[in-house]
């Protein structure tokens, strides 16, 4: 028997969407993966794994970071609920940040593809050998 | 005891690279994560996963790809070894592309990232609820 059920009306963003596609244009979930796999968005995400760490030590782990696109990286994952920021209102001033629940779970699956790349380097560096030609340099660009 | 071993001397890049550090600012690693992390590169290995696709297949597929950006990016993914590129000599030309075995094993990974997002769209959603100001909107552009 078909009862029909009253649903409620969706009000927010997040009733409106049921999943994400990331194979339609104007999803979200495009933003989403930009930021969480972005250059910068994966390093911070594998170095806040090892737990809370200060902007300056977060800047000396991630190799030729600037200021600028770090704090840029930290505000997008922050707003996707990735990363939590506390700041202490000390002199000088002190400011932690650290992966959210939320954040783990995609650190967990970023880290496993960026484990992969680091392990596999020397296979995949096999296929440049010999293609290191005008055509293959254009495609690495 | 210590008994010294004679190593060969490494010739090849493949050789040289024990395994990529993606935390350091010069390693080639970095280039194949922008490759396979990319946009366009990620929602490929997607639309592969499913099989062998011609070039128009793909495009019709990726929602919003170009013909341009489609073009280098499967020659970037190629040049990586990740997708085989097979070219008929026939009339209108017809091009196949497909992961090898390499590309399965990445595709495998950034799926398991790319189905987490879609499905954890509406709980991240619910994060942006009531920041869409212009701090919000400029960390997310």
């Amino acid at each position: 028997m078909n009862v029909p059920v009253s649903r409620p009306v969706p009000s927010t963003l997040s009733e409106k969407i049921a999943r994400g596609d990331l194979m339609a244009a104007g999803c979200p979930s495009r933003d989403v993966l930009k930021r969480l796999t972005s250059r910068w968005g994966v390093l911070v995400l594998i170095a806040l794994q090892s737990g809370t760490r200060r902007f300056g030590d977060l800047r000396r782990a991630i190799g030729g970071v600037s200021e600028r696109m770090l704090a840029q990286t930290l505000q997008g994952l922050e707003l996707d609920g990735m990363v939590e920021r506390k700041a202490f209102r000390v002199v000088p001033p002190h400011v932690e940040y650290s992966l959210t629940p939320l954040g783990r779970e995609a650190a967990g699956k970023v880290c496993d593809l960026a484990d992969w790349i680091e392990v596999m380097l020397p296979q995949i560096a096999g296929h440049w050998a010999g293609r290191e030609d005008g055509a293959a340099a254009d495609a690495r660009s």
